[in-house]
Order: C-alpha cells, then sequence, then structure tokens
C-alpha cells in the first residue's frame, strides 16, 4: 500500500491568520507600519510583462541592496524565501556530523523540526530559571550550535561579547546566530563574520521592514560559508524568490532613514508597554524584540488570552510546560497598545 | 574543521539568464506572451501595505481559483514555489520505501537531484531510440514512478491510456505524472485522480501561464494524497508562497479565453516552425510542448550552437551521451522564429 512509504510528520496548525478586520493582531510578530515607501513606488510601476521570464537565481539586484546596505561584499550575502528557507537551507548544508548540534529549550520552535528532517542529532539545553543562556553550556562537543539572539519567545538577549565567547570555543563547527529581532535593541555580530569563517548571521525582512508578506530572508557568513550554502541550494532549487519580492525587498533597503525611524517607533511604543504590563502586575524578560513574553502573577494565562479574543485582540499562547502561563504580545502602534492595555485593565478588575 | 561536516554536492551553473536586450531568447522555455491582463490589474491595484502581514499558509485565493477553473475540489489540491517545489515536496513526503523509484533516462534533470537530495534510491530507464517511453518498463517492482509528460527535454508525449496501464500496473506506490508542458497538446491525466488514490499530476505557471517570475506549481490528487504533502509542508515550513504570487496567479486563473488564445498562438508557431526545421534537415520527436529538440542531419550540434549565439540567438545544448547532438529551442513568438529560421538557414549554408 503506497500510504506505508509516506513520511510520518506531526501534524502542524499553522497560527491564526483571521479575516476579520476589527482585530487588533499581535499574534505574529508582525510590524504595525507599511514598508519604505519605496516599496509602493516598485508595485506602482511594475511592468508584469517581465513576469513571463524566470527570475535571477542569483538574485543580484536584492543582493547588492543588502551589500550596499550593510557594507558587506556581495559573496558573503546569502538569500532565500524568509529566513525559514534561509536556515533550513544552512542546516541542510553544514550540520552533517554525528555528534549533536545544540540549541536552547526554548527557541523557535522549527530548530529542532529541520534537525529531524534532515535527520541531524541534536541535543537542546535549558535556559536559566530568567530565560537568559549560559555560554559556559555551549562550550561542551557538538556538531554545531545554534542561538536565535534575541531569543524566541522569550525576547531576552545575549550580549555581543557572549555570542562571541561561544564562537571562540566553537571553532571547528558552523555557529548560526538568528537575529530575526536583532534590529529592535538588540546587537548584531555582523561585524565577527570576518573574524570567525564558522560563524552565520541570519536576518528577515519579516520584522523590521514589515515585509512578512514578501517572504525574504538572508545571511551573512564569509565567502567560502556562502558559496557551500550556494551550491547547496542551486543543486537542487535554482529559482525560488520570485521577481516582485527581489525588486521590492531591495527598494526597501535603500530607505535608510524610514527602516530606522519605523524600528524606533516599535522601540519606544515596546518600553511604554513594559512599564504599563508592569504596572498590571506582568513581568517579563528584557524584551530587545518586538514582542513581550509575559506572565501575571496571579491572574491564569489561558483566562487572560480568551477574554483578550472576545474583546477581539488575538495574541499568542505557546503549548509546553515552561511556557504555559506566558503570552506573547507583539508591539502594535501607540493606540492598539493602549487598547491593549486599557483591556487588559479592564480583564484583571474583573477577576 | 567545520568544512568536514559540510554537505557535498555537485556545483550547479544555472541556465543562462542573459542581460542584454536585443537577444532572442529560447533557452529556458519561457514563453513568448505576457500574462493575462488580470496580472497587470492586480499589480496596479496593490497595496503595499498588505506585505507587513505574513501571507496566508493555505494559500486559498489561488487554490480557490484552480478549483474553479479545473473543476476540482480544493482539497485536491496543493500549491507551492514552482513546480520544483512541488515535485520535491512530494518525493520527500511519498519516496520512503527500500526499492527504487523509476524514471526514464532521460527526463527533467532534476528528478535524480532530489533522489539523492533525500536518500530515495532510483533507478533510470533507458528510454526507446526514438525517445518514446516503453510502459512495460515500469511494470517491475518499484518504490514509486515518475514520468514527465510530455518529457523533457524531448517533448514526446506518452498517450493518456499508456499513463493509464502503467497506473494500473501501479497501485502500491505514489505515481507522479510532471505535466508541465501538458497545455500544449499533450492530454491531462488529471480526470483520473478520483479513479487513482495513488496519482499526483502535477503542473505549473511557468510555462502555458507566462508566469516564471512568480514561481507557481500546484498538483492534483485525491484528499488523502494532498493531506499527507500538506502535513509534510506545514510541518517545516509555513510561509513559502507570497502575497503579490498568490493574488496575480488567482487573476492569471479567472482568464480561461486568455489563456487558451496564447496556448493555441504558441501551438501554432510551433507546428509551423516544425516543418521549417524539417524542410532544413533537422530530425526531432513530434513535441507536445512549447520547445523542439533537435538534431541536423550533418552540421554538428555545437557548431549550430555558437553560431546562433553569435546572432543574438540563445537556445540551449545539454551535455550528456544521449542529448550531445542536440539543441533544445523554445518557441518564441513568429517573429521570433522566423528570425531563427533564416538564420539558421544562412549557417547552414556556410558550412
Amino acid at each position: 500500500m503506497w500510504e506505508d512509504y509516506v513520511r510520518k510528520v506531526e501534524p502542524y496548525v499553522p497560527g491564526e491568520q483571521p479575516k476579520v478586520s476589527n482585530l487588533i493582531k499581535l499574534n505574529t510578530n508582525e510590524n504595525p507600519y507599511p514598508p519604505a515607501p519605496g516599496v509602493f513606488e516598485v508595485l506602482k510601476h511594475a511592468d508584469a510583462t517581465e513576469l513571463k521570464k524566470y527570475p535571477d537565481p542569483t538574485c543580484s539586484v536584492l543582493v547588492d541592496a543588502l551589500a550596499d546596505f550593510y557594507h558587506v561584499d556581495r559573496e558573503k550575502i546569502f538569500v532565500g524565501v524568509g529566513s525559514d528557507d534561509v536556515l533550513s537551507m544552512a542546516f541542510l548544508t553544514f550540520y552533517n556530523s554525528d555528534v549533536p548540534i545544540l540549541f536552547p529549550n526554548i527557541t523557535y520552535s522549527f530548530y529542532d523540526v529541520w534537525a529531524n528532517l534532515y535527520r541531524i542529532p541534536y541535543k537542546q539545553i535549558p535556559l536559566m530559571e530568567d530565560f537568559s543562556v549560559r555560554k559556559e553550556d555551549y562550550y561542551q562537543a557538538n556538531g554545531g550550535v545554534v542561538l536565535a539572539n534575541p531569543n524566541a519567545p522569550t525576547g531576552a538577549n545575549l550580549p555581543f561579547k557572549d555570542v562571541e565567547d561561544i564562537l571562540e570555543h566553537n571553532r571547528d563547527v558552523v555557529v548560526i546566530v538568528d537575529e530575526a529581532y536583532a534590529d529592535f535593541g538588540g546587537e548584531s555580530v555582523l561585524p565577527l563574520i570576518d573574524k570567525y569563517d564558522n560563524l552565520l548571521v541570519v536576518q528577515t525582512f519579516s520584522k523590521s521592514r514589515s515585509l512578512a508578506g514578501l517572504r525574504i530572508g538572508y545571511a551573512f557568513g564569509c565567502k567560502k560559508l556562502i558559496k557551500y550554502m550556494l551550491d547547496v541550494k542551486f543543486s537542487f532549487n535554482s529559482y525560488t524568490m520570485n521577481r516582485p519580492a527581489l525588486e521590492m525587498g531591495a527598494a526597501s533597503l535603500r530607505d535608510r532613514a524610514y527602516f530606522e525611524e519605523k524600528v524606533a517607533a516599535v522601540i519606544k511604543t515596546r518600553e511604554w508597554t513594559k512599564g504599563e504590563l508592569k504596572r498590571l502586575g506582568f513581568s517579563f524578560a528584557d524584551s530587545k524584540t518586538n514582542f513581550i513574553f509575559a506572565r501575571h502573577e496571579s491572574v491564569p494565562r489561558d483566562y487572560i488570552f480568551t477574554r483578550l479574543r472576545e474583546e477581539n485582540i488575538l495574541v499568542r499562547a505557546f503549548k509546553g510546560d515552561i511556557v504555559k502561563d506566558y503570552l506573547r504580545i507583539s508591539i502594535g502602534t501607540d493606540e492598539e497598545m493602549r487598547v491593549v492595555i486599557e483591556t487588559l485593565e479592564k480583564i484583571l478588575k474583573e477577576k
């Protein structure tokens, strides 16, 4: 029977993407602001005739724009269909040892999924009580190290020096630093790619650049590291990034002022929200991201979640022992966060 | 050393995508006509603000449009980033047996690549002298069967009844029929998905719909088959198709008249080109695709290829014993093909 040979997987239900419009949607860490004006211009002037042709497999328009923005050689840049695609490709390319790769428990939920998919042995290292990463835990023998920094869904940031210490102790394996949220106050280790030839820094357009809908991720590493990833990528799928995404991604990078302004706005709103949440009896790690991972001192998590949903506010509640008391609240606009705080105040008073 | 654990692959050089504009580009089987007018409308009215949000992971706008166009239940449809993504996902989902899967030698060049990538054993079955598939070759024990129909790069088509015979003899494994080119005169086995629960039919927007630049492929199968593919897909990458692609793909499907008109135009040009090539001393299998795979009776392939390139006409010349005498010429506009034939005539006279 053909069903005997089907790959059996944990069925996964994607995060809720509700189609009602009066919702304050703070469940998927999207940016509340529109993308850069240049992205609108690209759309306005785009010629659909060009779509009859395959996209440029080397993605040069986007790679060039990244090279300009970050002052990095284009040979040190890899791009893919969201950082999920980039990370998955890095796992496939670099983790072919019998020694387990290391990453924290808890962290971004797809690391163990890709490890399982590609049959990579792995070991999850518990976080400290305060959700911080203890760097010494990553000094043991391993086949690779993967760190989300700032970490998801905790929002906690490991200082630059500690990431470098982990690199210093792991010169013989590839260390992936997943900086999906680093623009919101973390400190990128991008400057270290020339010092450590085994460092891969992964970032995304989905958060700080308001382009989750385009699916663009990218990575920086030494030329040799990037060449290996490109070889693997081209060996089995040449054309993945479509033409509109390449053009709009490049346009977004060309507007540094807009980028910095909107990132600063999200950070300001986040800091205000932290103060308000503290006042209402929530505690949380000091988030350097566009979300806050918080628990309330007395009112049960699921109660708050359900009441918020009834009030048309959607946040995220993960399953699992360590995180079962926490809500992950993405940072929206000032107005949205004011409504969230007022609503939380009302809900907590009811209880 | 971290390099010891890098996945070693055959480095692949993507097909030439030259940036000069006065070129007649017939090397990647692109459609010479622009996509449907509705695609232009989507671009014109697209709102970049929406790009801040993740795309719909279920791709419902596109799946619904496919369901309408093909009169197939939406639960029987899978979509992905080009048919390469769809095929690769199908290999991963269905081919987990120790018995080798079967496909022709020669055929689409990525089948063995994906098999190697996912460690799927495979056996390549030689074509007949005339490049036809002998159906009886696929009646032996196997872990799956993959047929490109019409086949690439030969253009030869296996009749509907023969494909059904192969299905009839392979009820215990998944049979993938890759119909990337079927719109140009092949006969799709889509009507058989309700009769054979192990049949997966894969198609693409890159050829007949003039949307190679958007990266959209899709597959039809019974509900159970599609559910298995979706489970595997969602287990490791939820968001792959971007928002503009979903909207423009759907718009393309809503214009059946335009689609049929442009497909008919390509077929007409192809048939004219066949006659001219025959007159000039070329032979070829009877192509039902948007390309012709032809060899000349006396003039060496590489000589013709190089001279065409010098005349700003780019066609494709594959390496390998069986195909080393052949040129693959994509069908362009009438005007382009007239220039190609005139140029060939000139080149052949020189020799």
